[in-house]
């Protein structure tokens, strides 16, 4: 044992020995919810007695005198809620802004793969990352970037193989490697790619995965090298085939993805025990309209899952996958992290509690957000590598690609070639601005169905290297927009004649914001209304719908710095 | 990472490789068992499809084209079966020898908590047997004794803290601390006690309890502290608070004790997945006429128990508590261990599979047994530190308790004091000598109910410190049958007038034979016999009912090395 793991000892000691005294009814527990009815989730039934906590951990259960006693009669507790999949910058704020949102709605665990900001910062990010989740009320836990860049063909901030993420491990907050994205690489068994995953093995560590419409054998060879969960199901025959293997599924219910409806019925099968909720991504309005993990409990039983199953799917269940043996029970020994609804039917959280601290009880109790060291945060506010971009730099000099989108969905469509922009047959040019290295490589296209009839857009959220992405009705226009952005330091923003019309900062690697949830809804709806007044179709998503045409990992046409790329032939136009 | 874990990264890399070849089905897998119907652990349902097997790990479920193909049509395809809680040594013999009894049974991975030898060599002991056990068809895990010497009146061999374990929780084959016999140590958050859990959870590793018995508050206390299991059930509604509170249930059916019919509802009921299967202890004629944890399935399954819950209690529910993420289950990436079944009504073992190699088809596979480094070897060998006894050292000076036997059970009755013994009225002298530091030390009383009516018998199983132990119709003969024992460093024996009429030697610490397990269990036998002929009852086993004489836990009295001891009052008499 380390001198460390020693002073670990001492000070554990200490606790369990007040702990025990509060179980064993030798001295007053810290807090008693009385006549609590709980959800057993060892045997998926309601039971209903005293919940002692002392040190923000259960004591026991039973008949228990406390300090502080709160009636809990006619409530129903749960183990407070875990979100299995998040990218935390996906709500463009700080982790503690995002902490505020969601812990209103029961969540107080969240694993998240900060894949966005890594792909930015490399293992800065990370290191971001975790100072700025570092004792939040909400249990921040993570999952190693497992694709930084997502593809052969991105450029971005890093390029990290398991050696980078290596040192990673030892943080007891990490706890494995995030959804390895590259399934190819697997099943034909990449040197790079295994060693990720065998690294994390090593390291006794969880593999997540991501594996859209995989079946068959090379579904076998994917989970076979070590991947144990998969959250891109959005069909029920393809969500059985992999738990039959020994997968565990996350149900994935977020802003850009909805598969509970497809998925429900699991949890109403011999897999439930096998199956969790999670998110992957929560956009502003989203977190502020609909909730989060609470949000998808209460439209599976909408949907038919019995509510206890729904309740373990979004406490047990994740915490079995990851290992997690200190939460999403109701227990002695367990953190006493609670979420109180007033009944299954109307679901309405009612209170909060963290580590046996009343975190909300329809206000959200203040917190101290973590200190950043220094040199990250002028690392993350300083991540745009671009000189200033003239007009002639968006010149096209050959026929480009168009790609078509297609409202509603994340897909494209492949629109042949134009010689030439046409604002009057919805023929913009789009460009992406390799912004991390300053190697001036723009590529250009053209984009049809966006709509745009004056100005130009332009965004730094561009997945998963998160370049400038612009669409303008000008070159004029695109490199005025583009040039905004670098400014900034990161944003989103509309442009018309030089003058910024609407616009949402987001200096932190150009991806998050330092301001409040509410007011980064208010800036990006407020830009949303202006590039719809500019022309934008209001069929789409002005920003999302271009953070997405540079993953060229999705069907058909996509833009990356070196051109416009055809996913499906796998080549350039 | 280490140098170790770089080379191991490499090694796991190779593997991974020709898995995922065989896997993806770019080359024919090593082993196919095609047409299998096996058990799908995590639906609880049986599926039916080729299982394609490469190292020793299962690469595929789907169709499957290998090497050698072996047709499983019609049989049932299990995942090879785990106890998850045995002292090995109770078998008396080499875990070689165990191993050969227990794999045509189906075990193929067993948690050993090697608590008798370790009562006499200290961490030698652990150390021996980890070495005993290393590389076993049947993978032997362990768990470290918790309580050595088993009580503060015990004189044992050693005396182990926190400390002295420590060293042992890096071994790879170590899940964690033993079962905490000493509960109200817990309850009561004695420092020592405390030290030894908290120590193990800081190394992430299990703390399995036993704790007979034990309810309400003090049982909240106790699994508050981190004991996550309990074996020591024998009614359904202790075994019930226990589930709800958290822990996991071991439901033991071994030699001496049997909780299967009281507990087998627990496998249909709502906790099923929170239960598993243990013998705790298996003698040689139990081991050779009933089987091991597959007797245990089939007597659950003639109680009314689904079958497929109690192969996954006898598999699946034990790797999931212990946290072996590589076994109890089939499906890609687990280890490729398999038991096959004619069907679950006869539930005759056909075929045992360990890491892909066939084990068992009716005959045992040879294997080489694991070499023990000389040091121990001799240690265990030389377990004895008694000078020769003579008759005066039996000689009472004054009266004495006299212990109560009850046939079929393990607790005694109080008989009062006698002045001497006296063979027509069954009062016999007992005795118990420290035999680990030549201390002298030799505790006297009588025992009824044992009806030896000629020579003695003694034996050097005596829980849980393994002092010699021996009742005897004279001083002489006690002398006589001790120095015998001590003489061959350790055994069991019968004699009269000096002469050893029946003997089993056992001289690994005093507690094993070096001897195959059908000569041990004919040695025994024939002791057996001869203690019989001398007049012991036959409602009795004469040597086991000696070796619980020494156990002062369990009511009303037993012998220490310091005389009677009532456990009711606390106290000498």
């Amino acid at each position: 044992m380390t001198d460390l793991e020693t002073m670990k000892l001492e000070f554990e000691l200490e606790k369990k020995r007040r702990l025990l005294s509060a179980a064993a009814g030798r001295e007053p527990a810290e807090l008693v919810l009385k006549n609590a009815s709980y959800v057993n989730v060892f045997s998926n039934e309601l039971c209903t007695c005293d919940i002692a906590v002392t040190d923000g951990v259960i004591a026991g259960l039973g008949k228990y005198a406390g300090r502080e006693e709160i009636d809990m009669g006619g409530k129903i507790v749960c183990p407070g809620f875990i979100d299995a999949h998040i990218h935390l910058e996906s709500s463009l704020v700080s982790p503690s802004e995002f902490v505020k949102a969601v812990m209103p709605n029961g969540t107080v665990t969240v694993i998240t793969d900060p894949h966005e900001i890594t792909n930015v910062l490399g293992t800065d990010g990370l290191e971001y990352m975790l100072q700025a989740t570092e004792n939040l009320p909400v249990d921040v836990l993570f999952m190693l970037p497992s694709c930084v860049p997502a593809t052969a063909l991105d450029e971005s901030g890093a390029n990290l193989n398991y050696k980078a993420i290596e040192p990673f491990y030892g943080n007891p907050r990490v706890l494995g490697l995030a959804e390895m994205m590259n399934y190819n690489g697997v099943t034909e068994g990449e040197e790079g790619v295994l060693k990720k995953i065998t690294a994390a093995q090593i390291h006794r560590k969880k593999v997540d995965g991501h594996a859209p419409g995989l079946g068959g054998n090379e579904l076998n060879a994917y989970i076979a090298s070590g991947v144990g969960s998969d959250h891109e199901c959005s069909d029920l025959g393809e969500a059985v085939e992999k738990l039959q293997r020994g997968q565990y599924i996350m149900i994935r219910e977020g802003t850009a993805a909805h598969n509970l409806e497809a998925l429900s019925p699991l949890l109403s099968g011999g897999y439930a025990d096998r199956c969790m909720l999670c998110t992957d991504d929560k956009h502003p309005s989203d977190l502020l309209e609909k909730g989060h993990i609470n949000y998808i409990i209460k439209k599976a039983i909408s949907l038919g899952a019995s509510p206890i199953r729904a309740v373990m799917a979004a406490s047990f269940n994740a915490a079995q996958y990851f290992q997690l043996n200190d939460r999403g029970a109701i227990a002695p020994g367990y953190l006493a992290d609670f979420t109180v609804i007033d009944n299954f039917e109307s679901f309405k959280i009612e209170k909060v509690y963290k580590r046996g601290k009343l975190m909300y009880d329809g206000e959200m109790r203040e917190f101290s957000a973590p200190a950043i060291e220094q040199r990250l945060l002028k690392r993350a506010h300083n991540s745009f590598r671009v000189s200033p971009l003239k007009e002639k730099d968006f010149e096209a000099q050959i026929p480009l690609g168009v790609i078509g989108i297609v409202p509603g969905e994340i897909i494209t469509t492949d629109c042949g070639l134009a010689e030439k922009p046409d604002v009057e047959k919805d023929i913009l040019k789009i460009a992406i601005i390799e912004r991390h290295k300053n190697t001036h490589h723009i590529g250009l296209g053209y984009i049809r169905g966006y709509g745009l009839k004056q100005g130009a857009v332009a965004t730094s959220i561009s997945h998963d290297s998160h370049n400038v992405i612009a669409v303008g009705t000008s070159d004029a226009e695109l490199a005025a927009a583009v040039n905004t952005v670098v400014d900034r330091n990161g944003g989103i923003v509309v442009v018309r004649d030089g003058e910024v019309l609407g616009e949402l900062a987001l200096p932190v690697a150009g991806i998050m914001s330092d301001d409040t949830l509410v007011n980064v809804n208010r800036a990006l709806e407020h830009a949303k209304a202006r590039a719809f007044e500019l022309g934008v179709s209001t069929q789409i998503d002005p920003f999302m719908t271009l953070s997405f045409m540079s993953l060229p990992v999705i069907p058909v046409l996509r833009l990356t710095t070196r051109g416009i790329y055809n996913v499906v032939e796998r080549k350039y136009m």
